[in-house]
């Protein structure tokens, strides 16, 4: 047996469960995993000295070594940020080699299809946990609904990145288990879109996170949810282009969403221009500035009353934790934005700790129509960290994308062309295996409650 | 005494005044006056036959017409969009002729400043009523006060195209003067930036119209205002480098701006999505597509809650004479934004009818020391439009145009370069000849009361 070299670039925080997973089949698939990544010692720290491996320094700028390394390998696992993925497949395609990322699809990736298949070149995108999870574990239930003669009435689907239960330690019960940036803007640049009951809905920013629905599930409480930007577009990917609704969404756990608001109708996470000496700035300098002027009123009252919150809201509680009315800390941060002070703000208190834990969780809702009844299967999972290292979102990402590599090498992923894993030939064996790992669906059926008028009544 | 020919391009609904001006000073001043327009029938509506003028059908896009029609000129005045306005700057340059525009300054024009000295031609801009009128007269009490000595300590200022008193017969005391695209849009793009009392300050789009102030005027009633963009940039144009306070704001009656807000905070004057179905959709579809999905609940009903609305709150009769919650009214725009709807639904209300008359109303406060003594000015001006042509927007914004570009023919102002009317040399014999037309400010002088904090407590 051949042994296949698997070059994987991008070894950064989320790539611990990828490589962990890669290096211990190594022995029985005759695996060569190359590590690569712009810091040497980081590829090393991810190899850990395994005897199956070779760490090296990576740049992916460099022609040279991009096309070399490329040309080495069997397939190609891209962890880098995705706007850099488009070169690395165009690559793969020209060596005909597979390709597999976790990240969303450009149209850039998307137009490179007719090559790929011409090449036998398989580039599976979006195979991490959402994208990845979520396309599968939905996919695969809205197949056997339709292959059942059901025909789909509502889809939502929510997922959230989280800290575990135990490890949550403030008033926001939120870490930053991912990139911080995107926590901070999320939901900017457009209204949130989606579909209910044959309706376009629309959600502006400023409303996006007083609209939140709240979703309880079974042995993990309460969480709310606010919606994603453009649920639309799972129409198609999903085959659902006659669904009367389809929503999507994240979680936070409850209470998140209202405080939130609160820092976005102060201005706090504005990305779109810099603030007048933001390096010097105090964190209450930074607040006052998004306040009018008064001779004698603290910063403490202008906000409450502008924000009319009471004095025992415990969104009042929240605000203070952040350290917002502090004199002592400074933004220390020249030229910078609104939103890139509240991140750092935020990340002296939302950082995981070394001993913290996250989680992931995720959840559908599927209502349908069959043999004239109207039905619901509820999904989920919950996926708990078990270290620093190996957290729920390095799993949860890590494990679908390189089980997919390995189904590619061995044969059991035969076609070709740019993927995202909603065919059944992709999701099942994928599925099957995260399985073996605790990844695994629990479903809940029961009579379709989606607008049932009777029931919001009662 | 030489024929001087002025070329008037443009003759939009803004500029009877200012064509009215030159035909009835081209007698005693030996004028004549070529309306140029991309519809002859506008350009002869406006020359109304007069023997000192000529009306031409004109396409500013036509090289060769602009190269010649510019040649044969004295003097340009560019009632164009703003974004035209460079392209008649560059030949005017060229073939030496001086130029005027009411628009705001772009960098592009400003970049031309050598060029136009180098060939001693004037362009001057912003010489309209905001930016113009507001410039010129701001500017004579700042330099009436720095030439006395004093130190400048707050200058804020506001402006508003109203309907006037008599002429207002709807809930929002508020019609469409100038064009109604930038009312539904004002304020987007950025937070309002302004400085009060040395700190900087910045108001998000979303609280702009909840942090408005009222202003009384005598004789004028009491407005409110909300912030205008950048308040900042008059810093530089005004020589106001170190004021400790500076604030531009725009007038709006009393009221308007809390029920605004309430159609920003549903999400209708987002311009950056395409709505589905916009063609087709009744004015009912339009605003029931920012509130959820309810089977029985009627749409009045959830946007009440949705934006907590007594149903005894002024506004609620606000947005009901809109005829928001209308099956019958259809959008009839494809592929529309929500602002694009909104401004629809406005026009429909808020036009002006045939006999309606405008009004402008502006306000500045000055705060100075002098002598060891805080003093402030306040200085106003009310003009009423006098018919659905000469309207106090024709008036304010063609006046001073035209007297500039007279004044400049006349050798009256003769520093070429690209300006702005702040200079003695500019505004003093403009708002003399102003006060001719009943453009007059009325001053009144008091003790400061910035941010008195004695009153403040009182």
């Amino acid at each position: 047996m051949k042994i296949k070299k698997v070059l994987v670039i991008g070894a950064g925080r989320s790539t611990s469960s990828l490589i962990n997973y890669l290096l211990e089949k190594s022995e029985m698939h005759k695996l060569s995993v190359v590590i690569a990544d712009v810091s040497l010692n980081m590829a090393q720290e991810k190899l850990n000295g395994h005897k199956n491996g070779t760490a090296i320094e990576f740049d992916v700028f460099d022609d040279n070594q991009r096309d070399a390394e490329i040309k080495k390998s069997d397939i190609v696992i891209s962890m880098l940020p995705a706007r850099f993925h488009v070169q690395v497949a165009k690559d793969c395609i020209k060596y005909k080699k597979h390709m597999v990322t976790a990240s969303y699809i450009s149209e850039e990736m998307k137009a490179l299809d007719e090559e790929a298949k011409s090449n036998g070149v398989i580039i599976m995108n979006e195979v991490g946990v959402d994208p990845g999870i979520d396309h599968m574990s939905a996919k695969r239930v809205i197949d056997r609904i339709e292959d059942e003669g059901g025909k789909m009435l509502l889809f939502e689907s929510f997922t959230g990145g989280l800290i575990s239960p135990d490890y949550d330690d403030n008033l926001w019960n939120y870490k930053f288990t991912w990139n911080p940036r995107n926590v901070v803007v999320a939901g900017q640049g457009g209204a949130a879109k989606f579909i209910q009951e044959g309706k376009y809905k629309y959600i502006p920013y400023n409303k996006l996170f007083r609209r939140t629905e709240f979703i309880e599930i079974p042995g993990h409480g309460k969480f709310e949810a606010y919606a994603n930007r453009d649920s639309l577009a799972y129409r198609d990917a999903y085959g659902l282009s006659d669904i009367p609704t389809l929503f999507r969404g994240t979680f936070r756990r409850v209470g998140f969403s209202r405080a939130w608001n609160l820092l976005i109708e102060l201005g706090l996470t504005d990305d779109s221009y810099i603030m007048e000496g933001s390096k010097n700035m105090s964190y209450r300098d930074f607040i006052n500035s998004f306040l009018p002027y008064h001779p004698y009123n603290t910063v403490e009252i202008k906000l409450r009353h502008y924000l009319k919150i009471d004095q025992d809201d415990i969104v009042w509680d929240k605000l203070q934790c952040l350290n917002l009315f502090s004199t002592d800390k400074i933004v220390g941060i020249k030229d910078a934005t609104p939103a890139q002070i509240l991140q750092k703000i935020l990340m002296d208190k939302w950082s995981l700790k070394p001993d913290d834990k996250d989680m992931i969780i995720m959840y559908h809702k599927f209502g349908y129509e069959v043999d004239g009844k109207r039905k619901q299967i509820e999904a989920y999972i919950a996926v708990y960290g078990d270290d620093s290292v190996e957290t729920a979102m390095a799993k949860t990402v890590g494990l679908p994308t390189a089980i997919s590599a390995l189904k590619i090498l061995n044969g059991e992923i035969t076609t070709s062309g740019i993927h995202i894993p909603t065919a059944k030939e992709f999701y099942n064996p994928i599925l099957d295996e995260l399985e073996e790992y605790g990844i695994s669906f629990t479903e809940i059926e029961s009579e379709y409650d989606g607008y049932n008028p009777d029931r919001t009544l009662a």
